[in-house]
């Protein structure tokens, strides 16, 4: 344990594409633990592309400011606690931010239980793995035999998203970036199909890929790729609006995809957006199936690990730029 | 009766939009009737912003092309029967197109019980009445207390939407095109407070008049009202899409409402289209309510019928550019 707390302090607001110099790392006094809260050493931090949106605004959580400590959902371990019910040792998920240690209310401090790896609490039984879980079956429904396409496939939520639809009996195809990222989701995960979003005209390819027409489209990103699916789209189709990563490191907020609300209207679909939170009580339950699906080797889990908190900026960077396969993650301790 | 049928035919696909040189009226014999058809008198014809669209390609019925009449969802009386279960008199719902007399297939001709005036039979008891049911309650689902939004609403769908949603205890407030239209939801229909989209800022004037945000925003226009209402939407909100007139008058699908679907993500909203053909099962309690509030002076019916077949043209062109009060119609006979 360091005698200093390291943090990486957002410097700048972002004009236009997220950058490196927009972060600065920085050291400061290990924080005081005051009543009722909890000193947590940081183990793991999620990197989301959510983490973008919060530099730019008030989204579902007020904006980070410059001058701020990075926020980031982190996996911490207890190393004091001033709080009833925490021990040191315990393992608590909260929005710690991008440093070393932090200080929690404890109210604001989710106990988790202890698996190995630790990195599983932020990828499968983390908030990747439960929105999969609540976007695919709670929102978008997809019956046996129906066909099911996600996009940003590679992703840490895309990745498990197919699996599950897998599981559940439907076609799936999966969208993603590199010509390697397609391979693996045919080759490991078992996707039926993958289409490289760079190199393929998505709307033809989706066409080809699905010729009983998409039932459900877990759109991760929004804009050109979510426009590319609408014309496959079958009559009573849901879009599962988990993200819009494409709008997110741009200042100007872009046109919509063309077809909405035409489309949506001549073919009476379903477009809904979620967060897991409103489903709270459906929670252990996914946990419960997606461990029993990991434990019997059905459910691949896909994690990207970076190493060191001082290379937090550059993981979030690539992440928007499509460099990760499976939940990125940074390792801090 | 005439000896020759008049008939009003499309002679050229739209470019841009619609003009009344895109039809021409044409004379023609009387049709025969074929075994199981029955041959009818088109007594009104409904003009709706989807004729436009039918225009434009297949939607949920194949485009109209060049040389054929043009489609029309018409009310016929029944002039000579070769079908069993029909006899002259009786009053049918088709799509007889825009002609002095339609010849139908049984299976393709609705009966629908006469009420006076006629005119009923197409506007609050026909499918505008309909869909502002449907759309209303089984799509929107509004609760008592909540702010419900239209647009269009003055149109033959939105006039309907807006009182019902007074009914079931909501605030509404109408967006609509002109002063006097303004005027006439919040005097004589009794919405809340409305909002003429070609002189106010559509978005801030959302915000002012509701505030406590929106619940339910039924759209019948999409385009740049939808976007202006999008950043009032209130969490879990739901977006009736009911229509996209702003995009059928146009050759080139123009770009998406900005926001869709990164607020869809962030509001949790629910974005649904549908057609009342997929809630057959609710149609005639929806029916039976709709004729119990016009009975008693709860549901105020608007309809604009234009006289004679030869200026249906005219009278869709009209209704595209917004000239309409209520739901617009064409008497024919």
């Amino acid at each position: 344990m360091s005698e200093t707390n390291r943090q990486v302090v957002l410097v700048r607001r972002p004009d236009g594409a997220l950058s490196a110099d927009d972060f600065e790392l920085r050291e400061s006094e290990v924080p005081t633990t005051g009543d009722g809260q909890v000193r947590c050493r940081t183990r793991l931090i999620s990197i989301d592309a959510a983490n973008r949106a919060w530099l730019q605004g008030a989204t579902y959580r007020a904006a980070v400011e410059p001058g701020q400590v990075m926020a980031g959902y982190a996996l911490g371990e207890v190393v004091e606690s001033r709080a009833d019910g925490f021990a040191p040792g315990d393992l608590v998920l909260a929005d710690g931010g991008w440093q070393d240690q932090f200080v929690v209310g404890a109210r604001h401090a989710m106990p988790v239980q202890r698996r190995e790896p630790l990195t599983h609490l932020l990828s499968v039984y983390g908030v990747a793995g439960q929105t999969a879980w609540v976007g695919l079956f709670e929102i978008g429904r997809p019956a046996e035999g129906e066909t099911v396409v996600v996009s940003a496939a590679a992703g840490s939520v895309g990745s498990v998203v197919g699996q599950l639809a897998r599981i559940a009996g439907c076609r799936v195809v999966g969208i993603a970036g590199t010509p390697d990222k397609c391979r693996w989701l045919v080759d490991d995960l078992g996707f039926d199909a993958a289409i490289d979003y760079r190199e393929q005209d998505v709307r033809r390819a989706v066409r080809e890929a699905c010729p009983d027409g998409v039932d459900v489209y877990f759109d991760n990103v929004g804009g050109p790729i979510l426009e590319a699916v609408l014309p496959s789209m079958n009559l009573h189709g849901r879009i599962v609006c988990c993200g819009a990563v494409s709008g997110y490191d741009q200042d100007e907020v872009p046109p919509g995809p063309r077809g909405i609300p035409g489309v949506v209207v001549v073919k009476r679909l379903r477009m809904e957006g979620f967060i897991i939170m409103d489903h709270a009580a459906s929670l252990p339950r996914a946990v419960g199936e997606l461990a029993g699906w990991v434990a019997d080797g059905r459910l691949v889990v896909a994690e990207d690990v970076v190493e060191g908190l001082e290379r937090a900026p550059e993981a979030l960077i690539g992440l928007l730029a499509g460099d990760n396969v499976g939940k990125r993650m940074v390792r801090v301790s």
